[in-house]
């Protein structure tokens, strides 16, 4: 047997044994100790945890710098906190509400979201479920106690007040899955659940159920006035004002998808910057925003006028307007699919298309725009009917042009003819002559992209009627001038001319 | 002047004055008296206030009927209610856990969910984040309450005190902005806000802070078993079942919707029965449950493994397959466009497409029930890629018809000839050129038809390809006989047919 050493770069060395029956020599390698192992197993987590929690910062820092108002937030709950715990720090008041002061805090914990609707919601369903489960709680337990002394045994009437409390946390339970009791009132209902369960329960325990009832009521509101004080009076964020901006910033997505979507099907070959991809893909905020747009919507009943609405401003009519512009984002995704196809029409036929394409595209997305503005301005657009004819114009141009299509003769599309030389079924033959008569083939994909950008100028054109009812619901004003008028139009015909 | 009385038969009475001056007869109409216009105006706001609560509750039982589940879940809360309620008439453990037993009945009401998932999401949610913030609010205290008494007055540690406690309460508030924490831990920062708050103020009042805090976790720690127990052990509703229901009910509707597409463009005339219309729309609940699939799909993260779902079972991979089904469903709107479109093809061209695009149409569809099945069975399916085979051999074909569209002459096709004759702008001889040619404007509606099926065959694969990455990671099982296997092609092949 014979033992050789080598020296390693490391500084460690290696033993390898050599047994004398001819096998390989086998290397024994030095175990680590197990402090270095540790140590540097410690270090690889420790780094890795440090990178996670640098990253987790990082996010947290862009989401503040996107919306400055999230921060804005947070000193508000903390202030609205602060102000609470003076309950607890200042004698008179603490001894006012009692031990009940606890309430109040929890109140505000509870109750302080990011938009005023959200927070005004949440406060009138836990001052109603409180007063209303605490009456009802209250009423149950008189009657049974009235029936207990003059009629039954007490056990009895403890078995019906576990029965009357069983159905009406049941009861209450069910109604939050109620759409529009879930809508509206689920936070009020559990509040009714919470509120019915401790003083029912309670009420075997503390005889001054009324003293208790008043204070937590009072802590209550003492917490809700102070959340919606806050909420309403430093840098309010309103639940309408969230839904409009979204439907403003998704209208501006929209049309600038489309117009995207039409310049990448014609010029796909050009370099396309990142600000460019990004702006073909706004569709898909439109498609994905169909919840934010419920919830806002929802919290919108319980705003006050505020800004430039009213307290009757028709914010349902947001939400029609949002499924219009899905339905037509749906559309534009159709557009992605023959943008990405396999099935590419010859650029000979593409050019024919091209600018008929792309002015449709362009007019569609002007009237789109010109909705955004209108939304923006809260004034009736005087120039829309025009641009919705001149829309509707450019399809009627596309239609021509999509007619004339058929005079191309098949020696000017080659890569049909490779296509078609290829058949592998029965229907060869009968192939091989329509190829002879007519490209059909190599123009199915710009067909098809050119009535899906006929269906969605129909689509816009749902989007108008539902915008222009929204303009009658909410009274916008008409004070464009003629004058105004006329310009606004030479710039939209100018803008298209250059676009296209 | 002249007072004539005349009999009604209502058994009121008339008066008319005639003044004589020869102007109409004034006529005097006896004022109700004030009882019966309030009985008449009360009357009706009863009858209207009943019919509502009818509606209500006529609606609120068919949510019952349509998902009994519904009705357990609200005894289970009763039941939970019931026995954390016990904690207050025994008075062994209600001297155990003192007046906090009220924390108990509190957990229960505000931790009970609907699902499994979202029920343990909220316990440990719950129990995490009072531990932590119990922890770091005595600690605070602790280290205040030492410098305070070595080193400073005792009022600058209580503005030291404000600051941390503002600093804590808002960046927790912040943190729940955050997606990640927001999907998994938002109740969790909530409980710690709350309890911090609680834990930070009280501390000036309550000397036993120690107790109160293991007071407070021991009764959150009972509520929550309980709830958990009762959750799992009573008809437990599991957020990954759930979810693996959704994805799989969607699936069908999908393929009936497609289905119903194709054969209600080509068959038009025909009566719909409200049964078919209805499977026509299933693809609306494709593109409305991105929402629930999130849901569901964050609250998996908490389940243990049940049914036949192991703990590792790979529940993000149901997301990808809605995505993809959601993808198709795009498609699917946007054929829907094609029938309600006014443009529509002469039959005699639809004729020609007919059986190919109804064979697509089914093979398309045989695919997403086949995978349907997959999922449902939980076994790799033999068949799947014979089925996507025909699928793409069916494609094939409606391709080369399309190519075979154009040998139409246009003496075949009337209503074209029509829509050429109203020509409105210059390229009217062009466009009468064409017309000559090939009716191309009167097949556009069928080959767009024809050229979504084909966007959705390769978006059918995209799903084929998601459910294939499920049944690898899940490892579902290849247990199809051969026999059966072609047994199953024979049967699918016939289906086929039988649909064309």
């Amino acid at each position: 047997m014979m033992a050789n050493q080598k020296k390693f770069s490391s500084g460690g060395v290696e033993w390898s044994i050599r047994v004398g029956d001819g096998s390989p020599p086998k290397i024994l390698v030095p175990q680590e100790t197990l402090a270095s192992r540790v140590w540097l197993g410690l270090k690889d987590k420790i780094a890795r945890f440090v990178s996670r929690v640098w990253r987790f910062l990082v996010k947290a820092w862009n989401l503040a710098v996107d919306d400055p108002r999230k921060v804005i937030h947070c000193l508000k709950v903390g202030i609205a906190l602060t102000v609470v715990s003076l309950f607890y720090y200042m004698r008179p008041l603490y001894e006012g509400v009692g031990g009940n002061a606890m309430w109040a805090v929890m109140t505000v914990v509870v109750v302080f979201e990011n938009t005023v609707g959200a927070t005004l919601c949440k406060c009138l369903n836990r001052i109603v479920g409180t007063s209303l489960a605490g009456l009802l709680a209250i009423g149950v337990h008189w009657v049974a106690r009235q029936s207990g002394e003059n009629l039954e045994p007490l056990i009895t009437s403890k078995i019906d007040l576990t029965v009357v409390f069983l159905l009406t946390a049941s009861a209450a339970t069910f109604s939050r899955f109620i759409p529009t009791i879930k809508a509206r009132f689920d936070y009020g209902a559990m509040i009714f659940i919470l509120t019915f369960s401790l003083v029912t329960v309670s009420g075997y325990r503390i005889d001054k159920l009324f003293d208790m009832a008043h204070q937590r009521l009072s802590t209550i509101i003492i917490g809700t006035s102070l959340c919606i004080l806050v909420t309403t009076l430093i840098c309010p964020i309103w639940a309408g004002q969230e839904l409009y901006v979204l439907i403003n910033k998704n209208m501006d997505k929209l049309a600038n998808s489309l117009d995207g979507c039409v310049s990448q099907y014609f010029d796909h070959g050009d370099e396309k910057t990142e600000k460019e991809d990004k702006a073909l893909l706004g569709y898909k905020c439109v498609l994905n925003s169909k919840g934010t747009e419920d919830i806002m919507a929802n919290f919108t009943r319980w705003e006050p006028a505020h800004g430039r609405f009213n307290f009757r401003h028709p914010w349902k009519q947001y939400l029609k307007i949002g499924a219009s512009m899905r339905s037509c984002a749906y559309c534009i995704e159709a557009l992605i699919g023959c943008i990405k196809s396999e099935n590419q029409a010859p650029e000979l036929i593409k050019k024919q298309l091209r600018n008929t394409c792309l002015l449709v595209g362009s007019n569609s997305s002007g009237v789109i725009k010109e909705l955004a503005k209108t939304i923006k301005t809260m004034k009736k657009s005087n120039t829309i009917d025009l641009l919705v004819g001149e829309m509707n114009s450019a399809v009627q141009e596309l239609q021509n042009d999509l007619k004339s299509l058929s005079c191309l003769s098949n020696s000017d599309s080659p890569s049909f003819q490779e296509e078609s030389e290829t058949p592998e079924n029965k229907k060869t033959e009968k192939s091989q002559k329509a190829a002879a008569t007519i490209p059909l083939m190599g123009v199915i994909s710009v067909v098809t992209f050119a009535s899906l950008l006929i269906e969605i100028v129909s689509r816009t054109e749902a989007i108008v009627e539902a915008v222009e009812e929204l303009s009658n619901l909410a009274e916008f004003e008409l004070t464009v001038s003629k004058q105004n008028q006329s310009n606004q139009k030479d710039e939209q015909t100018m803008q298209n001319s250059q676009m296209v």
